[in-house]
């Protein structure tokens, strides 16, 4: 059970959260950015753009930035988390991540040498180099930004904006891990796994996108677990009901965590998924094996509204269609 | 006739100059996060780095940020620029730049209206759509990095670190444009040229390459015409010794500009480029019909020194063993 927790507690928190409030910018920038190109199948609102390529390869391309508190915070953990996020953002779509390329803005020695630390680390650990970028050695700020390159098949990846009505939602989540030292809304369940369990836990969403077992998917990040999914029906333009009591939890006493912190959490491994009735058992196995947590946590409506319900009561999170999280149109952008 | 000029004073000009000094702890970034990947055939030291796909396929992958103080003095330009120089570094590869991921961390809403109007401008004049990226809309600073994906075939691709002694040294400039208003080590070249144009240049270097028709090249960037060839041939292990009469150039005294800011100067559109003698004509030739002016400016020898001359005077710039530019040894980074 979930102590000490109401419909309207974690509405509020995910809703006014900044992870989610910060994505509200987005839907004006890919407005002003759009420009004809009929082999990008998709891009914004998407966690990577895929290119279509001879055929039927997809080369994938994405990038993410490190908030630069987290950088001031904690340099090692940005310059993994740089990495990590990356890689999230190609595995989520049931692609392979290839390569990186990094632009470092650095203002001391420390900061460098920290960063570069941490990029090495999580490069080492997933199997997938740097290989080139940009360094500004005499900024006033310091600033990791990654790009990276993945690749797959146009029939096996995983979209966001997918999910169909009566779909189910799945939660898939690393527990075993610890609150990060440097960061009370980051859940480390990495750092301290080997290189064979990170990369099986990667790709498997290669295999869930070659099996069909899914209908879209995310992988988890800043926004956490219900800011995630409000995005994913975003661009799917569909909405959820979901049971907070389903959704895979550490052990919240255990680590003197409240499940409003829990919901917002950045999760080290964690994807949300959708799948039909009859692959959901299939899928959780799967994350099981490789030691994810993965539970069916709700079901996708047409509604656009994402609703969270516990021991009978129930709060709206999101109303998609008045507010939005990225202020993407859902049939704008998400596939062109 | 070069004006008021020695090669003293350009040496000076050059080696000095923030543009090359910068460059300097490359070599160290290298070392730090170098991991195997046999799959990357070129990373460090290339305009982009290369991956094999699918046998003779080439997968491109390129980064870069734009300076601090460009993004102060004037954001359209440096949103332009962003775009421009990620799709030089593809370009002068002799790949097809297809597409362009952005991080962009904004200060205010006028800065971050006219960079992305600036990126929006020249990723709609060479046709090289922005795919998505990342947006840190409330940061105390202000900047915009940009990671660019390419697509080659293997045999066609023109590298940095393939100069050959003997070789002749060439370079290609569009020299008709302005000193930037907002930069003076900027030559605007482009903003005022028609889409077709642009793009006949880009696609200049992909015949090059398919055609075999050049052994090395570079696109002319931040450190200049001679820094950048410095950095052509510290990766190349080689030296070269350069006729400074023999540069293009535009009316100098007509643009207020002395000869020692020409050779620093960042061109919209320029390229060093090696050559066997046979191809030389031929190269600058084709440079001439997409309106950029192309000339043999001197020859690649084995002495690891980059030396110019004026009138029978010569100076060398660098000593590519002992200070080198980037800190790449050339043996251990260029082509891995």
């Amino acid at each position: 059970m979930v102590r000490d927790c109401s419909t309207d507690s974690v509405a509020k928190a995910v809703r006014e959260y900044e992870g989610v409030t910060r994505k509200r910018e987005i839907g004006g920038m890919i407005r002003a950015l759009r420009i004809e190109a009929p082999e990008v199948i998709a891009s914004f609102g998407e966690d990577a753009a895929v290119i279509r390529h001879n055929g039927d390869d997809a080369l994938l391309l994405a990038a993410d930035g490190i908030w630069s508190r987290l950088m001031e915070a904690d340099p090692f953990w940005a310059g993994y988390c740089a990495v990590l996020v990356n890689i999230h953002d190609i595995a989520a779509m049931g692609a392979k991540p290839v390569a990186m390329v990094d632009v470092l803005s650095i203002s001391s020695e420390r900061i460098r040498t920290e960063v570069t630390r941490g990029m090495v680390a999580a490069s080492t650990q997933f199997g997938v180099p740097i290989v080139g970028g940009h360094l500004h050695p005499d900024t006033p700020y310091s600033v990791v930004d990654v790009a990276i390159l993945g690749t797959g098949r146009m029939d096996d990846l995983i979209f966001s904006h997918t999910a169909n009505e009566g779909d189910q939602v799945i939660a898939a989540i690393d527990l075993d891990g610890r609150i990060h030292p440097s960061c009370c809304l980051n859940w480390d369940s990495v750092t301290m796994k080997s290189a064979d369990q990170v990369r099986a836990q990667i790709a498997l969403l290669q295999e869930l996108g070659a099996g069909r077992l899914v209908t879209a998917g995310k992988d988890i990040s800043n926004p956490g677990i219900l800011g995630t999914l409000g995005m994913l029906l975003e661009v799917s333009g569909k909405g959820a009901v979901i049971d907070l009591e389903a959704i895979p939890r550490p052990d919240l006493a255990a680590h003197g965590m409240p499940f409003e912190q829990w919901v917002r959490m950045y999760p080290g491994m964690g994807f949300i998924l959708t799948a039909r009735d009859e692959h959901v058992d299939e899928v959780c196995r799967r994350f099981a094996a490789v030691g994810m947590a993965a539970a069916s946590i709700g079901r996708v409506d047409g509604t656009r509204n994402l609703t969270v319900t516990y021991l009978g009561a129930r709060t709206e999170v999101f109303d998609l269609d008045r507010d939005g999280i990225m202020r993407i149109f859902a049939d704008e952008d998400a596939c062109r």
